[in-house]
């Protein structure tokens, strides 16, 4: 992690981040669905990430942090360990500076995602699973480049770009009353309770974690971070561990948290598909169950959603849907 | 067949059906994809008609057929045979008029696409599979109820309005060489050709069918219109026998025809998926399949796709994924 982990990103942050990243992702529009609000009895604004570059918001806050680097930093190239998502993202980030990108990824990540990230230009670097392994792989990589890391959620850089993600919605929809996102490291998450305090005080904050990894649930109620936990959930995309910067954002802006099982997310994306002909994914669909798991708090009110991804592996479709 | 079908639609009717849809049907997005783009080695212009209501083009021309019918034939409702999206479509293009629908389906249509044409309050009349039994049962519900009858494809009211696609396409993308439509019945094919012909009569017409249901290439090479086939094809929206009053259009516009197989439309479908990330149905995926089958067609060229619909029977996604 680097020095700047130490100061938790602010709104500031997150409108800097807006104007570095705009030359390079796309403002995604937000969907709307009548046979889902019908279904869910609220007003859903689906925030369309699984539409932005690489197919997930994480684009944003790679993109951020390579941009924020100065040249001669920029010059090292830069590298981070993800199983998925991130890693395209900063891949394709770095290709957009025409900087190095490297990826430490653990063995038994999702294939569709390892081939993304090699095809965005990155040399990929295999590891162990487990914390332990990527951090030492990403020290070895340090220490051969001099590449910048950038974690996956717990940088700051990357925080503030993903709470431009919110920044578009609420600009696009200022009546919210509630603002749903799915929560893994909580990148995302504490990116948009950022955004949220800022431009929507009154709408609630809600985190839709998965059963399986719900160690930011555990970890808010009991006012520490939690970080023994092994992740069971076929969202793949939320299996790490809450960031320290981000556990204390999410705290701070009193982030409410529902947990779902993986049949609630299976059926959740299934009627996505259905109704929205948007192919998103697991951790994307978890906000959608979420939604339908706890009707009387959404009520009527108008409920903004963010889409995480859309990175399906079509060749596990079958054992998916399997789950149900 | 009511009378009108010996007459022929032309560019009038398609202008006509544009007007008296417009208040009920979506203007659906022109998608691009600069992965699909260098992969097919041209400029695709995706028709996104899995996002018309419905999710399908069928709506065009079902909502034209039943807002063309005068008053009193309105009050007696509408009847059709359809497998599929053609049901659903004149089900909820009835009741944006307020009048019944009955729709008579086949045993074996996809299940999901019953139970939609249900959910938009047709009543449903289930009858032996091929063309002789439907159309019996189709008399037998006009002659109890007086509903008028609105083929899925070969009434000129129906082409017309399914010509409202390309009309929307051209205005969007005025410059197109070359337009690339999935062909079954014809509805869609012909409709486009009558627009195709009066806003770029120098962009080639393009239809694409599966191998399994190849009559209408058939049909072109011979000159006489082929309807002795049995269909054997994923593409359950193109298994229809090409409609007399279509072929007649796909003749007089010089529609070339490329024919792909269920395996290249599957593998087409996936990368639609992926890349696009949107939730297209096998029976458009063949038109991607069909520029990618014959790349050298549409080198350098800018193309315009009909994506035709997006009901996706889900549960049958290990079958249809195994295809490959």
């Amino acid at each position: 992690m680097n020095d700047s982990a130490s100061v938790l990103p602010d709104f500031d942050a997150v409108l800097a981040a807006a104007a570095r990243i705009a030359p390079h992702a796309h403002v995604t529009p937000v969907l709307r669905s009548r046979s889902l609000d019908a279904l869910a009895g609220c007003e859903l604004h689906f925030k369309a990430e699984h539409l932005q570059r690489v197919g997930a918001f994480k684009f944003r806050g790679a993109c951020n942090a390579v941009w924020a680097l100065d040249d001669e930093a920029a010059a090292r190239g830069v590298v981070t360990h993800s199983s998925g998502n991130h890693g395209a993202a900063l891949a394709l980030a770095a290709r957009t500076r025409g900087i190095a990108c490297h990826v430490v990824v653990p063995e038994g990540a999702v294939a569709a995602k390892l081939a993304a990230i090699e095809a965005y230009g990155a040399v990929l670097h295999r590891c162990a699973p487990g914390i332990a392994a990527r951090e030492a792989a990403c020290a070895r990589v340090q220490a051969q480049t001099g590449a910048a890391l950038v974690h996956p959620y717990a940088d700051p850089r990357v925080i503030a770009g993903q709470g431009t993600a919110a920044l578009e919605l609420f600009a696009h929809a200022p009546e919210l009353d509630a603002l749903v996102v799915p929560v893994g490291g909580g990148g995302l998450a504490a990116g948009c309770a950022i955004a949220a305090a800022a431009l929507a005080p009154r709408a609630r904050l809600v985190l839709a974690e998965p059963a399986g990894a719900a160690e930011t649930a555990a970890s808010l109620r009991r006012g520490e971070r939690v970080t023994e936990f092994v992740p069971d959930t076929i969202c793949d995309g939320l299996r790490g561990t809450l960031g320290e910067p981000n556990f204390a954002l999410l705290r701070r802006h009193a982030a409410e948290v529902i947990v779902v099982d993986d049949a609630a997310t299976v059926a959740a994306m299934r009627l996505l598909w259905q109704r929205t002909k948007q192919l998103v994914e697991p951790s994307s669909a978890v906000a959608l169950a979420a939604v339908l798991a706890a009707p009387q708090r959404f009520a009527g009110r108008r409920v903004g959603v963010v889409l995480s991804g859309g990175n399906v592996d079509l060749d596990a479709l079958p054992a998916l849907f399997a789950r149900r």
